[in-house]
């Protein structure tokens, strides 16, 4: 059986099922590098709620990509990481805790079998049991977290600890990840408090807002990233929030005057020196995007610079593979 | 202060912010029949999620309807009735039973003033919140129940026991339900396990499936509810899905085949002899309406049917007020 | 040139401008016997507003439609009558009054060469216009009138007399139509007022609910209303609300529980003996039609049958063609 | 590997890709009875285009299907047939002879099997392909065809031969069909040539209009049904626009007037004495469905009635399985 | 009663009726500095009709903002303007000149009693209104204006002088704006006439187009508007049609090539040393927004800075509550 | 009759059919110099189907533009250029080559007039037709080409040479493109081979990928475009995915990370010195537009710019007339 995804030239792109990038789906995880995997959860989120049908939707515009990518060398991904779609984890809807327990299973099982999680969201609470499955296997990542907010309150509704505006609080409570080794890119807009900002830094991690993004530049900032991250295993989270909404509008809590769709990705494709040992893309709500389904698009296309960031370093490293092992 | 609603022949009704039915917002509780609440709670629903949206939808679309209704002898609801608009309960997305119990502490604050809760939800898991409520005071009621499902599995993914498929079970075990004075009305389509419909009947309920309801016709129908009603409180929860998706596609779990608008409303006017304690409307989802927003409308048309039905017995019965009390 | 359809076996309907049914566009009034006209004011809408659109809405749904009318004989509807789609009215958006003044003003001109106007509203007050452009040519009419609401209080907002909501107690004011001779079929819901229907009924309309319109039956309701409008010109105005909105959702003012689209066709295919002098469809919304646009084509499928109904005349009385001249 | 759906009380109906009803995939052709297949093809519609999204579509509102089907005696339809879903043909886009050749040998490959195919459309043009497959191994069919037009123009645009409008002429040209024991039922609405219908009856099928269908009754007309296909291989084709928009809006050529859901699923329930050896449902066109997805739902439930009809009969004739062999 | 927003970390913000950023409703005028009211008419648009519908649908978005505000040294806004959402102005739809009228009282209640009225429309014609009742109390103002168009029209159709093309030189005949002192930034896009742009000049107005807008730089032109408006008493008119179509689609008449919401956001947090008596946003059209809702979130997000810019001068001036008084 | 467009000033833009910036539909070709004409073909398209919708849809839009031009010069384009739509092409759907046939034979009929055809799209295999019917009279062009991608492959599905992925390999082949004075701006996005942006230089092609085109700067690009295609008839063919999915997300195949609508139409307003013979805009599909039908629109103003240019060189080069002839 062929790990190479289908090819848009022979059949047309609407045929069969939509997997990731029309990746094969997995029979086996044996011999992998990395998989694609949909955590479906949206218990953790305040506002707009359906992330529960993100990864299906992220996958059925997918199938608009291809597999080489000219932004960093012709490199055909999928010929340097031997990958597949493996599906998604189950989870408890309405059941917040219950589910993360149930998505850390079935990173678990990835991580553990050496391959690095790909994850397509869900709301932006799956990243903690993402980090816990990894942080299991390579201790404290430093993380990478592109967002418009920082997600770092101590609790939300009720007295909850566990949704999609804290996990980055729990993660430092929980030394999954190393915040002296982690920086928060893209927060914007108005506040809850007057320290939500400065909370992330009391609590050990970098922040760049919006403004300060613009005013460094991609260039200086992607050496800023990768100097944050050196020597340790990284984690990168996508919140789809990062993006302006006339790019990125169905998401669960908009935030006007981000980056444009070719902003973000010039910054992802300057990324480098980065030890990639998960990554995921979190926060697209299907149910608001309009009917040509941006959104979707937009995330899938932050998936595969994500995947080439991480099929770069590979190529360029043959022994690469055990990364943080 | 007027406690009666804005006059739309005087102040368009797009002008402020909509109440159900236009009513005035509530600023005590004091001296009220009934009482419009919001449950906006949706973290029991297994599939479509976004009925958290619901009670400002249907509030949106309810400005259309006008106070009197010529199907109960031209009654103005309003002149026999004195209600308010209270608002929504508080919920805790993501955690369903932290949720219900914030609503059955808003259904109590009205039962316990004497005020007949007329809510709209929320998924269908809320109803189990306000018959505790209503059976506090009350004790067991007659449950008339309009819907596609039973809703009286055991559980639901990982044996959770709360949900949208389960809360006429747990009424019977937390007898706050009689269920051999109730009655499920409107069953149809697939099965989960061939005893879906079986298992009602073995906790005692009266159950008609669609095809039995057409058969039987509704006059007798209504009569049928009446009998198995007959001399207890009574609550009527009715589901959206129960009527047709051509109808009501905004619904979280539709299902083909059901009756038209005109047959639903033909029914809910020939009800008659019902003690009602307390009612709602439930599983609007507004996501997957339509622009014409026809489902918000039709919710809110058959809970100013249910309005009218508690009406009318109050204009018939002057000290019918302190039902059940 | 032409004055037939194009065949849309030959020509896919997406190619070129859509008029009605692929008609001609008018470039000469002269020998035509009935013409399309558009009138797309929404002046007098009370809440949604968006009618200006709804001509070449239905313009554009109307080219699913074929010229063989199979309910009337297999009729050529084209074949009969010369006709061509003569354009909208212009109109003052935003000024009600002057808006009427224009749109009587296209009309006359057809009325005075000979051509019945069949016209594709706006909002229902448009038809007043018409009605004084048709009765200056032959008297007051008997109006044939389906809705769900009578349009008949005296007045709207800030006591203005002119929307859609007065039009048909200012045609009887007018002496426009005479209402001995004319009949309201429809009306269902909730009310504004006590006397919301014998309004009409005092003013000499006869008046057919929804519920006794089924009550009746559609062969005795056809036959009522052909005696009812014996022996003078007569004009049909069918607002899109007298259907229910699972089959029309896209209206300014949706009532639910109204006949479904196979009810709605089957009464009009039923109609006869009727000297047709002019004729409408109005208050579609197209902003509140969802993607499939089926109130549109409903609209465009209703005055198709408003066309056979005057065709079929015109066939069987072959010097019918100066009807009430 | 279970050849059992997936149990959606377990695993939330939103995990994982869509196949229909959650069906497994196939993996081997190898002891199955009947293979659920897509064949996504729009070459041949000559108005909305877009149905070559309609198999994931379909799939993607079939998982609110459950397994066991009330109208045949409670049976499990997946414990009597041994079924897959085996994905989709692969076709040409914009080239509509050749796609024809694609769907054709896909379906062969699961004739020749001894798989009853069971496609999910597409638009009416792919039938011809099914027919031309399963009558290379069961000879010409009795065709039990449901749609509002009868498809058996001789040409469309330019002469085409080939196209939703015709295939049913073809098919008897071919002699893949008998038209003797073929049934065509629902025509209705307006027409091209008076002789749209009659020509379907020169060809020699049986015709039912719409309004004929309501005037014989459903069980009367499910006898007729039997008694025309009685003692042949019987292959049911049914185009979504045989039901009414209300409930079906998402279809290629939408015809006002037709059954309600209800009324539809009515008849394909009293179907009965039915060798059914091929089927598919049709003309779905997701692009113009509202957000409610009603449409897919809708066409979902029609295959699974036909996946019931064929289980009661295999379940009641256990060496029913090589029907027409 | 609190004047403070709900805090949307304890109550989630799908709970309750949506005021704007969930300010409390007035119970009285006493006391207060600023006032949110609607103004939902849109009887002078001459184009894509239904801003009747934005103030509700710009308080639904508005929910999403929070009350510190970074870009003006972290205020909290309502910690320094005592504020309440008033509700909406009745207006006579269809009636142009007598809804300007109704707004104006409403406007003038707000004013007289020493409030900055913070308006959200409705078409740009409401802002004459708003001018009026300001001018009255203030005298001609110096009027700030971001638009893609002058709207200094001198009439509309058939001559009217009264739309949402006029009202900027009706308010400098009718001596409420002084155009000396004030400015028009956006202005871009095909014209109807040559002098479009200089019949502004010609009547006062400094004007700037979008390409001068981004030649001059933001910080530049925010110190011309200061330098232009300087010792004046201000209003900020605020067309969402400024702005791209790709972050504000739902507008009446959209216009190409305008700034994204960075850039907009930019200029706006850029304002100083304006003395603000009165501002608004207009020509937002619900009924065109995608169901990501971004035009209204955007228009809320900008209605917030602007109560940032009164709010930040009010916290530096303590006696400047009493403004231009 | 005129030969201007109806005025926008007088006539609101919703009355009447909605030719392309209301101008004149054609009655005769005889003295005109441009023309408009409609493509509605999708038999092309590999992925979303619909383009045959986009004529009449860009038309919708395009009743927004007025006809002077500030951005060069303030030139009525219509006062220089006489002009009409002259409709759509007959087209053969699901039969790509047979379309081309008939798009050819349509744009032949005005070349030969003399008249520049101004074509909307359509797939972008129509641009191959419109080569045919221009090189035919004026020899290989210089062909302009805005896209995201090169379209230049040797086939699609099945071998096919025909579709919207080939056509600029074909019209090299045909000798109808000259593409050493040819450049093809824009390309992005992921490859399906690392060849595909270096088979059109293979061909000839000057490529300018998106990077390249901001790293050069849009005057710089300018000067290089009109030296490229200097001394040569040009056509300039626009697909709509050249520009970012956030401002045009209605197309077939969207690419990520493309130019805004403002960087898009400052580029095209600064083209000069270009001898256009023709021109396109293609690859709309409508039915992925959201409400604000902001592709539509902007596909309309990118022909107004094509239509400057043009004018612009007319007006300068009064005997420019007979370009190339």
């Amino acid at each position: 059986m062929s790990l190479l995804p289908i090819d848009s030239l022979e059949t047309p792109r609407f045929c069969g099922l939509a997997t990731f990038m029309r990746l094969p789906q997995a029979t086996s995880l044996a011999g992998l590098d990395a998989a694609i995997i949909g955590l479906p959860s949206d218990s953790g989120g305040p506002f707009r709620t359906g992330a529960r049908f993100a990864p299906n939707a992220v996958r059925a515009m997918s199938v608009m990509l291809r597999p080489i990518n000219p932004y960093r060398g012709n490199i055909n991904v999928f010929d340097i990481l031997k990958m597949t779609d493996v599906g998604d984890a189950n989870v408890v809807p309405g059941y917040e805790i219950e589910s993360l327990q149930r998505i850390e299973e079935s990173v678990v099982a990835l991580v553990q079998a050496g391959i690095v999680p790909c994850a397509i969201g869900g709301d932006h609470s799956v990243t903690l049991a993402e980090l816990r499955a990894v942080a299991a296997r390579h201790g404290p990542v430093a993380l990478i977290h592109f967002d418009s907010h920082t997600d770092t309150w101590d609790s939300y509704f009720a007295g909850q600890k566990y949704s999609a505006g804290t996990p980055f609080r729990r993660a430092v409570e929980e030394n999954i990840v190393d915040p002296h080794h982690s920086i928060q890119i893209g927060m914007r807009g108005s506040l809850f408090r007057a320290d939500d900002i400065s909370q992330s830094l009391d609590l050990g991690y970098d922040v760049v807002t919006t403004d300060e993004m613009f005013a460094t530049g991609f260039e200086a900032l992607a050496a800023r990233i990768a100097k944050r991250a050196a020597g340790k295993p990284a984690f990168i989270t996508f919140d789809m929030d990062f993006i302006d909404p006339s790019a990125a509008p169905a998401v669960q809590t908009p935030e006007m005057g981000g980056p444009t769709a070719r902003e973000t990705l010039t910054l992802l494709r300057l990324l480098h020196d980065i030890n990639l040992v998960g990554c995921d893309v979190v926060e697209v709500n299907p149910l608001y995007d309009g009917p040509g389904q941006i959104t979707a698009l937009l995330a899938a296309t932050v998936m595969a610079e994500l995947l080439a960031l991480l099929a770069a370093r590979r190529a360029s490293q043959p022994d690469g593979r055990h990364v943080g092992a």
